[in-house]
């Protein structure tokens, strides 16, 4: 088993990464405050995986109260988010019941927020079961859920007690959403760790044939990348650089989500189109060649993943930006690239630039 | 001015207690990441003092965006704070822009929720303009809203970055109100400081009838008092005694509130009936004299609030306490008197104890 340790400043909690941890119920016990737990997960997880990890922990003396949502991005959602407080409540679950997400990074979030807001913060445990949120969203305690606004506009920083990540489940995650993970395993190599980009380059189709050695060595790779980066910056108040940088592709991707309604493109794949216009405008500013832009093309493809943008116009897509979190006083803030491995975050792209790389990558 | 620290493990934040400080713009100014405002009040409080605010922000330069709902407890909802959501994404405030609150609890714990949650975190002011949000929710950092199944049973901790109360404002205040408020100022000589008690009974009349220097430093012994208290367990994790010795009261109180229905009783008076049950409870225990339970009740009594409690029946106040955030792993934990001036939590009391005080303060 392979064991992280992500510290931040007034805590610490590993993550657990091996096949078959979900019938491991002992390495859960520990980091329960009573033996009671609320399990939130969704109606396509939970046939696969609730009834052993249930029962797993029930042999332990744990006791649980499941709480199974509709699965997908467009029940991230105030009302999905009341379901959970409404079982809670009903079930009188106190501040010592510890909130577990059993699900992708949509139950994550949600189950996240519950936890950080029911009754002002109860213990929170993630099991995460898809690739994106076992490298990404199971690590650095942003919780939230959408508004019809934008994306994850309404949210708290909790982090968990502990993250189980099990191979395993990889094995019954459909083709597009295991594609969809590798654009953020990606991202790491692309912003701050070349030879992982080398690595991956080397190993993409045993990836892709879910090879669990591979996988955890790309999950645990990806979990140290993020793991730095967000005990550097824990809640994103770097003016520069820190925490921002894993938001490469991010701000052009959450336009492309919004822009074609939440649950058309998944995540991961609105990522790799917006990385592309990264690639793009940072090629525009002079900073990558175009080989470099050609190789991460080739990569994402090979990855199963989408380089052309959705067709919005690139007026939309500015409107749509606008609403970006990282928006600092009106100023729009990139992620772009002064090389293949080195992310910077950039005010000061022109307008036309940053059109003109929109527009590239969505005819190209 | 006075002027108070609230020293916090991560950071400090001022206290400015005067008359007249809703005109002195240049005391907020420094506080602001960038001048820009979202500033929430409500239908009764704005008329009063909004303009003068806005017109003293604009003229050192700060843009405000204005956002006014409904008064009272029955607002303090998911609805209410998407309204505060909804603006602040129309009119496009960003992570920098500051959430202001201008008015009692109600409007402090709503705008602060959303300072809370609105891109996960933006910085916040308070100016509580009633009694009890000067001397209570405005000190310690807990926001929420309520949630129909029990009260603040959604929220979170977040401290703001200054708070002003203006004594001034007490002028306007309903006589009902400032007796609300005066139940959480007599709860503080209760629990931990029995000269401020003594002090509070010498000088109830010159209170009421409002006088400024007797405000500002009941006002500010409440603070110091809270202040100290939230200190030693600003995220309530003590598990005896600790930040839930504010809630003296409260647990009977709170089923008051939600037996009768937000709105139908104020929340100090419910305190008030409230910290009669414990007070009596305190006596069964034999903890406190007869004496001292009708030198509570008389106090209470000056400053014109209810000592006798909401005919709901004993078992529908034990089942509305038995939701009480209060209680851990099953256990009702509630804050007594060993004697007047110290507080403890106790998880053992009888259940017939618990009844016999209910029914006893409900007759009375």
């Amino acid at each position: 088993m392979r064991r992280l340790n992500l510290d931040l400043a007034e805590r610490s909690y590993p993550i657990l990464i091996d096949g078959g941890l979900l019938s491991r119920a002992e390495e859960i016990l520990p980091f329960l405050r009573t033996p009671r737990i609320a399990l939130v997960s969704n109606t396509t997880v939970a046939p696969l995986y609730m009834d052993g990890l249930v029962k797993a922990l029930e042999k332990v003396g744990v006791g649980v109260t499941p709480i199974i949502l509709p699965d997908g991005e467009a029940y991230k959602t105030w009302e999905s988010l009341n379901q959970i407080y409404d079982v809670l409540l009903a079930t009188r679950c106190d501040r010592s019941t510890t909130i577990v997400a059993l699900g992708g990074g949509v139950i994550g979030d949600l189950a996240g927020f519950a936890a950080a807001t029911y009754q002002r913060g109860v213990p929170f445990i993630q099991i995460p079961t898809t690739l994106l949120s076992q490298v990404d969203s199971s690590v650095g305690g942003k919780t939230g859920i959408n508004h019809p606004r934008g994306k994850n506009m309404v949210g708290a920083f909790w982090q968990p007690k502990l993250v189980l990540a099990d191979t395993d489940t990889l094995k019954t995650l459909p083709d597009r959403e295991l594609s969809a993970g590798m654009a953020e395993v990606i991202k790491y190599g692309l912003i701050r760790d070349l030879p992982f980009l080398d690595w991956l380059e080397a190993n993409m189709d045993g990836l892709l044939a879910r090879d669990g050695e591979l996988l955890a060595h790309a999950i645990e790779r990806s979990c140290i990348n993020k793991a730095e980066v967000v005990a550097a910056d824990e809640l994103e108040t770097a003016r520069e650089g820190g925490r921002a940088l894993l938001n490469l592709g991010h701000t052009f991707g959450h336009a492309i989500e919004t822009g074609m309604g939440y649950g058309e493109w998944l995540h991961g794949e609105a990522v790799a189109a917006g990385t592309m216009m990264a690639v793009e405008l940072s090629r525009r500013l002079g900073w990558l060649c175009v080989a470099d832009v050609e190789r991460v093309r080739t990569l994402l493809q090979r990855a199963g993943l989408p380089v052309k943008g959705a067709d919005l116009g690139a007026a939309r897509y500015l409107e749509l930006m606008s609403h970006d979190k990282k928006v600092i006083a009106g100023s729009l803030r990139l992620v772009l690239l002064k090389s293949l491995g080195d992310a910077v975050t950039h005010a000061d792209a022109s307008r036309e630039d940053i059109v003109a790389a929109i527009e590239a990558c969505c005819r190209a």
